[in-house]
């Protein structure tokens, strides 16, 4: 069988197994994620082995310590697998709600039914651990799911599969319902990307170089995060103290993190007072300044930011500086060099913070808090599959919601229209 | 200038609009719609005069008689225009609300804000006051609007544009937030639907053709609606005369809408019950029925129904008849041949009603209530700008929400994450 047909076969199973788990009930749901949850804590043995596999196979083929890293399966990683199964299984199932069930002038009664998206991809990279929570918010949300990770964790992300297998079963699911990509061939997301009519949606968790290729040649919708290229703006009447907090923590809590700021912005009537201090708590940090002209009469020994670092999300210990005039000038800055996904202003103004989180065009968009907190876990949907910088259908952190759509159910008594 | 750069140049202005009209208070926006309104009421000779011309050009181009019936603007729907455009202001505005403003255990609080999309393109065929209608909701919304109507309404469309832009005009909106394609090219409908940076979601209005060109080539989102094959299933729990008011009036109150049904199904409990007088009721409206082998047991002079009918809206006085043993039967059939748009049960059966509503895929699923319902204005949405039979962003009736996204609000004192 060739990959094309193979993953029709796939995509056509999938499809059957949607209907199924489409209307499974909550319990049969939650007991397949806590049997996962247990399949995998009995399983350690045997996913560290297939793990080891895959890890020599790495070393063989020259990966880089940072990608061995990022393969490697550590037990803590499988706790936070088990620790994540357990938490989907107690969150509540949003399929099937009913809400804002009225009555209309005609006598009938209309409302919004909450249900399932249908076929989810999940295209990931290295990790093995990213299966399990992309997957269990899939099942938990009513949808299959068909799972295509990196040849490099082929070893691992079997070993997982059958964990996840082993739930599916032991709840009387349909084995269907999660299915893993089996062959290594790259073909296999080619096709896995562009059968609308066995997958409705795309979730691919990886670098950038993967999220480009498979929104240019996705013909589904892809759920996706491009840049993180995140703002705090310290204005006029910032409180000192909350803003060098939220500055530090923004750009040093974790630096790869697509929520990280890149570039802070202060008002410059503000910038006396607050910058040399937070330059000197960064500097002590190990972050890399540069700055605007103006920063760096303030900071001379800094280097100079260009065009091009306004538009960088470095991931790394490096820090944008500029100075504004106002906050015209800093919401049009983050509005055009912004990547819209998480900005941040620090200010003690009623009026200035309403027009800020009503001007700034991005995911999450907040007040004297730091940016790291845009994430699913913070925001209490339970976990998230991403974090979308689109503004169609899904849009900041991705959680059961965003794998879901809404149906139109009417109530009648025999009613006709006039 | 090229069409290539002059639709460019059309986006690049909606793009700078679109940040103007997104903050736009409610008030302003309203006033705008209802300048517009009466710009159409003192224009009505100058519509009437620029639509003369289009009829003139038509025939003179050989357009059939249903073609010139819809391109000709009628007193009646210049009325329906000023009536629909007073409704959309009369509406409540979704943008800037904040819903779910709620703690979380980190001590920040957590909301989304509804906010506009961005730059809608609008493509339509002959009628000239869909325009207004598909407009006006984009306004509403906070979005800026590219229109891009048939050439055969060249005339008429400008003359209802020119009152669009008295109506921004006098509310002090830019006249760019509606812009109006004013080249018949045909070459500018292949841009507007290829221009991601500039135009963020594309409704079609208008044949399945120019549906299905757009939604093949478009790299945008489009809202859009293909088929109408819509049931009604008479369950053997079914009142009867509930049964035969349904049916007729989901069949005969309108043909060419996408609401109409084109395939009844009957349990064969039930059949000998209602279908005769049913039948009888049909041809006395000019009905022509097509029926499976054991619907012609019961109705012998009617015409086999074969796998095309099942598939087919006719859009036209035809019905498709078919027997089913139970409900999983019609379930099958209806996700099967069905184009998930509108999907109705008959029923008395309270557990019968509980699984139809779930497990029908459609946009809209109802209980003893006509297909017919199924209508933005029906819904209380107000107005719509289309049907959509995707899943993804928008289903069923679309209307204000429709054109929206959310974004997060997080509100803090100097939170910052541990």
């Amino acid at each position: 069988m060739n990959v094309k047909e193979y993953m029709a076969e796939l995509g056509q199973q999938a499809r059957v197994a949607s209907r199924a788990i489409a209307k499974a009930d909550t319990g049969i749901k939650n007991r397949a994620l806590l049997a996962m949850a247990d399949a995998i804590d009995t399983s350690r043995e045997q996913l560290v082995a297939a793990n080891a596999k895959d890890l020599a196979q790495g070393r063989e083929n020259g990966l880089d310590d940072a990608m061995l890293d990022r393969l490697e399966l550590k037990q803590s990683q499988i706790d936070t697998m088990i620790e994540g199964l357990r938490q989907v299984a107690a969150l509540p199932d949003p399929i099937g709600a009913i809400t804002d069930m009225n009555y209309q002038p005609s006598g009938i009664q209309v409302g919004k039914m909450r249900v399932p998206l249908g076929v989810v991809g999940i295209i990931y990279e290295s990790r093995p651990n990213v299966t399990v929570e992309a997957a269990s918010l899939c099942l938990k949300s009513g949808n299959a799911t068909i799972l295509r990770g990196g040849s490099e964790a082929i070893h691992s992300n079997t070993a997982v599969a059958e964990c996840i297998q082993a739930g599916l079963k032991a709840a009387g699911l349909p084995e269907n319902t999660v299915q893993v990509v089996k062959t290594t061939d790259r073909e296999a997301v080619g096709e896995l990307i562009t059968m609308p009519e066995y997958v409705d949606v795309i979730v691919p968790r990886g670098g950038k170089s993967l999220i480009e290729r498979v929104s240019r040649d996705a013909k589904v919708m892809v759920i996706k995060h491009l840049d993180g290229i995140c703002h705090v703006y310290i204005d006029v009447d910032a409180d000192k103290s909350k803003a060098i907090n939220v500055a530090i923590n923004a750009k040093t809590h974790r630096y790869g993190t697509c929520n990280t700021m890149e570039t802070l912005l202060v008002h410059s009537d503000r910038a006396e007072d607050i910058l040399p201090e937070l330059a000197g708590q960064y500097q002590s940090l190990g972050v890399e300044l540069r700055g605007c002209e103006k920063t760096r009469l303030l900071l001379p020994e800094i280097k100079e930011a260009t065009e091009i670092d306004w538009e960088t999300e470095y991931l790394g210990p490096v820090l944008s500086i500029k100075l504004v005039d106002d906050m015209d000038e800093a919401i049009e800055h983050i509005n055009r060099y912004g990547s819209h996904h998480t900005d941040s202003i620090i200010t003690e103004n009623y009026t200035l913070s309403r027009r800020f989180l009503r001007e700034v065009d991005s995911s999450s968009v907040m007040v004297n808090a730091s940016t790291r907190f845009a994430d699913g876990f913070e925001y209490g949907l339970g976990a998230e599959v991403g974090i979308s910088t689109d503004k169609i259908h899904a849009r900041g952190p991705v959680g059961l919601e965003g794998l879901t759509s809404q149906k139109y159910v009417v109530l009648g008594d025999g009613h006709v229209r006039q």
